[in-house]
């Protein structure tokens, strides 16, 4: 590639991420950046004015990659998201102008998996309320403290990291999907319902599309039931969330971990003051770890789509 | 044994713990009970009036069975305590006067390891502040929630539920104990300095005794360093508890998860505001099954006392 800092290819940043300074500086020596964030016009308008022998381009989850915006990038040949969700992209419209597109793979599988069972335990033993209860106070003044219970009889798991850790717990695991899958030495139904019928934890790690769209509704957490809990890591709106609140509200379900939201930053007001329910900015994928990979992920992403390679974390189109 | 009421034996109950209702009635069921708690006289006077007689008791961890309390029973022949420690006991006491002890064996392993590693998922990750970040509004208004870390390089581990648990998060492990365990696949430290050193998360689930009393002092947090962390499940007085505060105080350890106290219920109010300390009102056992559990035990022990033959979870005097 080239050295001389303007001949290097430009790539259109459209996602405002907190870089590490030392991916910034690597970035810099290999690619122009050109920063579609803070921007004083439409963003159209930007993308039609300045952008339009860009090649390439990065984005977060937050940006809608509509047919419009493609409209406006005529040259683009290469998307790298930053996000491994691909609900935020229109595919077919990539498919048909041959662009390629690359998410974030598996850097975010093991932090995301570690916070999950944080939540889990967190909801099951009341930490976050416990935690609460000393600060309050209330501790030294002798007001007894809840049981915490242990329902480790079953759980809905999509990803091999959570279910790795869960055996440890001597979890009894089982999971749904489109299909079985042999390699998977866990219960499989082939519906949600029935899952959530037969265990008492679902925990949701899986994207948001039309099938996933409140995949979790009213049938599902009715047959969850009274003891069941939710734990969301996915996207917000894998769960109809009006309707959860209102099962939460009536004990029709037990409790929930949340790190996503139907429409974040805004949390049901309902849910701030439930001690059975514990609630995380999004920040499941969160740590210095998971951006170091994303960053070197980036990077050679760009790198293979500048050097006609195939991308490191291609994304197919079905 | 005797069915009629008047012939059961009686056991002396010198803990008030939160009784679930089947063992209350199976335990009518086999004994008698004799209520040493909320008594309207001292506990001496109490026990050489109306205890002379007494050959059992049932007693937990706050309750000082000290010689002057022996003293006042001189039929008793077994203790059986609802906890693991041995703190709370004068052992050459009991064996000087034949008294057999049974604690509460294994019934707490499962849920103590499963607790420790959420208040380390959750000092780790942020799962308590992000909580209160979220419920505080400020997300809505866009701040933003700081990076979290998963420095699961290396740990002391006491315990193998634990050890367990931690393997599925694909963390090194290493121990220190008196002797070194054939058993356990781990690095081995003789001394918990250099364990401190070549680690960065001491999780202590050791018992409290008179080698285990701040073992957890100024050189081992300094030893353990800036990003280290402290999680603590067994008992306040295994750390140096003013130091530690000192050393949170001042950024020279990382964070800490606390479930156990010095002086308990009296928290130090400097940790109560700290992002990085997670603390739990000592519920780490704290589980419908647990208790389940120690309930079964507390009359398998006692029947076997009364039948001459061993206790089940017999405490060697050493």
């Amino acid at each position: 590639m080239a050295t001389n800092p303007e001949e290097l290819p430009i790539v259109l940043i459209l996602k405002p991420f907190p870089f590490i300074p030392s991916f910034q500086e690597n970035f810099s020596n290999k690619f122009r950046s050109l920063k579609g964030t803070d921007l004083s016009v439409p963003v159209n308008e930007f993308l039609k004015k300045e952008c339009q022998s860009v090649k390439a381009l990065v984005c977060g989850a937050k940006f809608k990659l509509t047919k419009d915006i493609l409209d406006c990038l005529p040259s683009l040949g290469c998307i790298v998201l930053t996000c491994v969700g691909l609900d935020n992209i229109d595919l077919d419209e990539c498919r048909k102008r041959g662009i390629v597109v690359g998410n974030a793979g598996t850097v975010y599988s093991e932090d995301v998996a570690d916070f999950a069972i944080g939540l889990l335990i967190d909801v099951l033993r009341g930490i976050s309320s416990g935690h609460r209860f000393v600060r309050s106070g209330l501790w030294s003044i002798n007001t007894e403290f809840p049981l915490g219970s242990k329902e480790f009889l079953g759980w809905e798991v999509l990803g091999s990291e959570v279910a790795k850790r869960l055996e440890a717990f001597s979890c009894v695991i089982s999971y749904t999907s489109r299909t079985k899958k042999p390699s998977a030495p866990f219960s499989y139904y082939s519906n949600v319902i029935y899952l959530a019928s037969h265990n008492d934890i679902l925990i949701l790690t899986c994207s948001l599309n039309k099938e996933t769209f409140h995949i979790i509704n009213k049938d599902v957490m009715s047959a969850l039931g009274n003891k069941g809990i939710i734990i969301n890591v996915g996207r917000g709106a894998l769960v109809d969330e009006k309707e959860m609140v209102r099962c939460l509200l009536q004990g029709e379900i037990g409790g929930a971990g949340l790190d996503v939201f139907e429409k974040e930053p805004y949390v049901p007001e309902e849910l701030l003051e439930m001690d059975n329910v514990v609630l995380a900015p999004h920040v499941a994928v969160v740590t210095v770890e998971s951006y170091s990979a994303l960053h070197e992920l980036i990077i050679s992403n760009l790198e293979a789509f500048f050097s006609n390679k195939p991308l490191l974390s291609l994304v197919k189109y079905n």
